[in-house]
């Protein structure tokens, strides 16, 4: 049974993970007869929102532990997992994509990979396993894989892809129910809620995602 | 469109709503071309659990606010929606409709309910509008709809079954794929987590009560 990493980034689209791109990542991997292997980093998130009225809240949490709710404590320590114990990695958005697993939503592309996503990211690329990129999770892509020339998509966001492109990767349009390949790279992006008006058009793209990956896994 | 109104309980399934259960339930929704209305009580959880750990955190939460990250913020307080607001009402599961929605996970059949959830879940019946129960939250039907003896599922627990009977109601053994009707009060169940091993498993009975529900809507 084939074994896809999830990145988790937190638990809720405005500090964590998306939580739908999570949850249908999960699905899709099941569906396809492989196995999700969970982790998160062991870091504080950048902020806590309320996600009823958009403010921050005066608390603390961490990525780890917030995101074990979405993988129901299924979960691990993202500093214990290399790329030989995984056939494909994928990234789900929300902006703990673009605030803890990198800080991209604060200092675009002169932003800065956390060390163990990045360790992690560069080793898949370096053992030519695929790597799927979902949402704003395209950023942590290009931090990593800019110096490859990697192709990916995180919908049609001019100022976001202008500061993809500085990093030396190549930013391409792309609708919510489809991926853009770089299939020389084995990256597969989908801008899922970049671009989604509802659920079921963010799953159409995580869908044809995840099945391409497996195929290339 | 239909307006399908789903009651949150927190976020996370061992405090709150059961997380793929609850996102499923969204996802069925919109494949069916209704409209999910968000809600949930504006009170306290009674806990906040680690998930990483199972351990109980000295934290407060509140189940509104929580809930949003699953809504995306796109979430109302229940105590301002009434029945005929809505064509059909779905409550998933997570450990949240046992301890927020009610307190059926400490008290078994002398549980009360949450007054706004009792208010609705009633005023649903009363209408003759269908409601959906996921995996455990098929303890509130029994305590609110207990007295008309409705027909329900929580799998096949039979601690759990018999708390139920105890307060009138019936239950009914049930495959995690399944869903038990009762088309006389218009509750339909499935056990989802209750029985599932997997995400899959629980979005087939998931699917299977959202599109029947909205059928009877």
């Amino acid at each position: 049974m084939k074994k896809i990493g999830v990145i988790l980034s937190g638990c809720g689209v405005y500090d964590g993970a998306e939580i739908h791109e999570s949850v249908l990542t999960l699905l899709e991997i099941q569906k396809a007869g492989a196995k999700a292997v969970c982790m998160a980093p062991n870091t504080p998130q950048m902020h806590v929102i309320n996600h009823l009225t958009g403010k921050e809240m005066d608390e603390s949490r961490n990525v780890l532990v917030e995101s074990a709710r979405i993988a129901r404590g299924d979960i691990q320590d993202i500093a214990g997992i290399w790329a030989s114990d995984l056939d494909a990695l994928i990234l789900p958005g929300g902006f703990g994509a673009a605030k803890n697993l990198c800080d991209f939503a604060v200092k675009g592309h002169q932003a800065s990979v956390h060390p163990e996503v990045a360790r992690l990211v560069r080793e898949m690329s370096d053992a030519r396993k695929p790597v799927g990129l979902i949402c704003i999770a395209p950023a942590v892509g290009a931090l990593v894989l800019g110096d490859k020339g990697v192709h990916l998509t995180i919908g049609n966001d001019a100022d976001t892809a202008a500061n993809i492109n500085k990093l030396g990767a190549l930013h391409v349009d792309c609708a919510v129910g489809d991926v853009v390949e770089d299939p020389n790279l084995k990256i597969i992006s989908t801008p899922a809620y970049m671009l989604g008006q509802n659920i079921a058009e963010v799953a159409e793209g995580i869908g044809k995602l995840v099945r391409t990956l497996i195929s290339w896994a």
